[in-house]
């Protein structure tokens, strides 16, 4: 190709990875943060649609920035060092035991690997866990969570996109013990990219535009693994309320999430909690009082943005916090993981500024 | 004008109407509404900014639909019975004590009579009231709440657009006292018509679209509006956690709101209240299991469409409502309110069939 | 059904009408805007994909308001003076007939009667024509062009969106010879109701909102359509240059068309000649000077609104003209044949203000 | 602040950069791209209404990426050795002179660098030339076009979007005599970023969102701009017709652009054309038969996409061709002329890959 700049695919570029699914969105993002990662390299790419097609046939956005053609899981993995999977869910164990045979780092971006107990999962998704000692070896890829857990692991359940940004606005608050555990609802809005590239008549263009509605109300599968995370935060089991909204935009979601101060707590300790949680954090942004997070300010960018608030006419913590689904919520999350399994600097390949408009 | 049967203004009409800020959204869509009542005729609408000037100069929508030339309040008042004002809080006292002089009807689409208590409106809107013998002649127009209690009045607090929704969407729950009455959450979020005419940057196209965010965060002023209904059905004061949001459309409120079983309450205990209360309401349809409430389904109409849904695992009672809130939540319940007054089935002039797209 | 004055479906209403097709874009549009005609009863409606389905189950926006119950294409005919076709192109001829035979009226929204020169339909649609002689009791019904030859004829040919808002944004100057016949091009750009509800990549709200293209460039199946009509207007064969855009709004074309000003002649003549074909139409309005025509003005109603332009630096008249392209584009044009052919005023049931916003 | 990799401003950057006019959209996006670039550094930002404020607060989108506060015209100048300014027409002249004589470069996104001919700018743009002499220092900076006459330059008028998405279009067409430099017609269609930051009732979101509309008919300040650079590439004077329409997307623009093809001229040869004109180029995408261009593949880039039509009909030749307007059409341009001019690859610093949603 003619770009010199553009395209320097493949030189110098110690990690090679392969993503399955690549013409879904998760898997198309994917793509566009691994083709400018300074240090991975995009070796192969998968898809069972759309075998043997050029990828910027399917995505022409990526034209003359990349010629990699379409091809099999098998030669896919083949190429790979790090193999991401953005798959529908029941489709990565098998997946993961070839590569973990195979010596592979593997990053689920399906849901497969997220929760620790098999018999929750096969009650929410309806699916039963086949290879449980891969499990075992598994871990949940939240960073700014559970950190020193993911080091050393081979098997990344890469978290979903309302629970990475649900956890990350109230877990400050939950982890210290300043919010009770019960009774935390989760009122969750999410852009329409989250549906994913199939087609359905929810998300055809004029039913979907200028419309707006809850779906899957209090039983939408990301309620376990939400409640999974916080149970792990509060030291104890946590049940939630989670009601999911469809957003008739592309990118962001925004979850509003309530929950009861304890008695004795000042709002400052809470406050305190949070910057004190995130201070360090790359990704995670706490807004200065006054200023609203806005799904419209990380668009594009591996950017959680929180903002609290006190209602003190009933004693409620409302947190609110943001990110794109496509990038915290999916790609740029398995691209953190990534980095921190080989040791670099996490942001590497994730210093895109969020387009303000 | 050229149009026989589209312009039949002012022939056996015998309620002659007048709109006092015209030119508002809120305004425009009662214009739109009054233009094609069968009974009642649009006789004169004002504006302070574009007094002197065609309506449809403004509105080139209404081009052809009406020669009405803004004029100033008084002008308006002389030459209707029932005066609709659209104004900003605060400027409606003044006229309806003018109205009331006059021996008009006085139709409040602004915030200076929805609330009972003086000190509860100047410490949320930060006004004093000016005339209170005028409060003892007003009412809250809800129809669907307190249909009795309108009739016979002269002065209307129309309700605001989320109070509206909001009430709809929990009353039969809480006026049989199937949920409790602390803990109420309504998270709620309001196409940008909701934010009126005026320009800011919030509501500047590419500052909006595709963008998504929380305000006015449990400090907004339909807050005491929205418990005072509450308090009524509940029969004892209402304390509400209420978080509005900006919905990217130009219509529609969608209020999703969170309540605790009592218990021993059975969840088809509390279908069956919904039920009973809306089976005979001309406006408010209560949908079939399995089908979810949605802006689009009710744009550009008068109703109002409620589901509700049984969070089991949490004992929580989750109601969606969904209205236009030009319409049902602003213009349309204006109407709707003269119909009360008037004696005329209450849906004359309010049959229009939701724009499916 | 609850619903009084909402629903008085059937009562008075001497025209029975069914519609084939009714749960396509289309077709909803006719049942909304047939259920509050006032003349015409909706007796029926039929779909192949929802057979034995109540309506307002797959258009929720249309529950209370109708009880009607998907049937065959025999039930329907079986119970309507007059039939609606909205049906995918060659497939109305055979129901044409059968119309014909029991002495229904048949109105086309299809393509299958809108060309008069039978190779010509088969070189664009690629599908012979199977009953010649139903084509010649056919007429195009397009009123402000052609009002005359409609009458009394009981096969319609609905016109396209496109050609609708093209030939009446370019007629007055044609007809009068005000501007060359050729070398005239027709820019337009639709919003997506327009490709209808069937699931395509392309109109997958993610991949459409926030893009704009143009497509089937030079090569739409409108372009010999308009050209007929024009070609009828200059007394001669016109060829022209057509490309329509894909516009990411539910409602709306608007069509931009250049055309070459002949030697000699003064806009203020061509300005003339469209005042004068326009004054008396009920749904034409040529906006005065300095005004734009917007989609947004003709929303949800049947108005086609019109502007002229002067580029007198290189003698060209640019025409823009929009429609509404579900109701003047459609269903809305169909009403008003159906009352044309009924000897109703042609406004009849289609007094709906566009909704301003 | 916190980020390691996230904010390496400063160091080993040996370009200084300055941006007057910051908190605008086009100044916004240069900022963007400044924070990123790998060799200039973002040194200061200036704004009138803000100066004093972080522009992190005006934006928040940039939070944690920069510290700059906003400034004077004076401070920006005395820190940067390229200023960019993206400020009204008719501001740029002055400070242009100002960094002239301090021996800085100075890239103006605004239009008073554009035109050659003082004549015209003060007929179109209203506003008399004041520096006569600082012109003839000055060129025009579209690369692609006019690479050789940019380089060693230190004023240059960064062209418009609207030229530069049309010109581009167009150009290897009418460079290599295939069209004919008369009748050439340009009809456009940009997202609202590019009607600025400003308030206007026309971009007020409820205004703008669902709407669609011509504006500044035949009578755009960019006929010039598109004009010049045409007869610079045809070799003699080019008046074209020009209509540019609002499209409500935040971001993109797409010109169609009809020419007619030369008698004798085969459309292979046509496209050969461009495949030679474009094919070493960078930013631009000549489009593979079949695939057509939308605004949605250049999303976040600075490419420009092109592909083209033959209506064999009409014997005209359809160019189509988008950018994003706050990119290639602004400040990505910017970048690549600073590039240009400092010796650097043109693409650095710009190698996002577009956002495929």
């Amino acid at each position: 190709m003619k770009h010199e700049l553009l395209t320097r695919q493949g030189r110098e570029k110690p990690i090679k990875t392969g993503v399955l699914g690549a013409t879904g969105y998760a898997g198309i993002e994917l793509c566009r943060l691994l083709l400018r990662h300074p240090i991975a390299e995009l070796a192969a790419v998968g898809s069972v649609s759309f075998e043997g097609k050029p990828l910027s046939d399917i995505y022409p956005a990526l034209r003359e920035r990349t010629d990699l053609v379409c091809e099999s899981a098998e030669q896919v993995i083949a190429k790979s060092d790090v193999v991401f999977a953005a798959l529908p869910h029941g489709l990565s164990e098998d997946t993961a035991a070839v590569c973990a045979k195979a010596g592979k780092v593997f990053i689920d971006l399906g849901a497969d690997f997220r929760l620790d107990d098999a018999d929750t999962y096969t009650s929410w998704y309806g699916v039963e866990v086949k290879h449980q000692e891969l499990h075992k070896e598994a871990v949940y890829g939240l960073p700014e969570l559970f950190r020193e857990e993911i080091l050393g692991k081979r098997i990344i359940g890469n978290p979903g996109c309302y629970p990475t940004v649900s956890a990350l606005g109230i877990a400050p608050a939950l982890r210290a013990g300043l919010v009770s555990k019960t009774g935390i609802i989760v009122d969750a809005k999410s852009g329409v990219t989250g549906a994913g590239r199939g087609l359905s008549q929810t998300t055809h263009f004029p039913d979907c535009n200028e419309a707006f509605s809850a779906y899957k109300v209090a039983s939408h599968r990301h309620t376990p693994e939400i409640e999974q995370t916080l149970g792990k935060l509060a030291g104890s089991d946590v049940v939630i309320t989670f009601v999911p909204h469809l957003l008739p935009v592309n990118r962001g979601i925004l979850s509003t999430i309530y929950a009861k101060i304890k008695p004795g707590v000042a709002f400052d300790d809470i406050r305190e909690a949070y910057q004190k949680a995130y201070e360090k954090e790359q990704f995670v942004r706490l807004m200065p009082k006054g200023q609203e997070v806005n799904i419209s300010h990380v668009r594009g960018s591996n950017y959680c943005d929180v903002q609290i608030y006190h209602d003190a006419r009933t004693g409620t913590l409302i947190a609110t916090a943001v990110i794109d689904n496509m990038v915290k919520g999916a790609a740029g999350a398995a691209v953190q993981n990534m980095n921190l399994l080989s040791g670099l600097p996490e942001e590497t390949g994730l210093t895109d500024i969020p387009l303000p408009f």
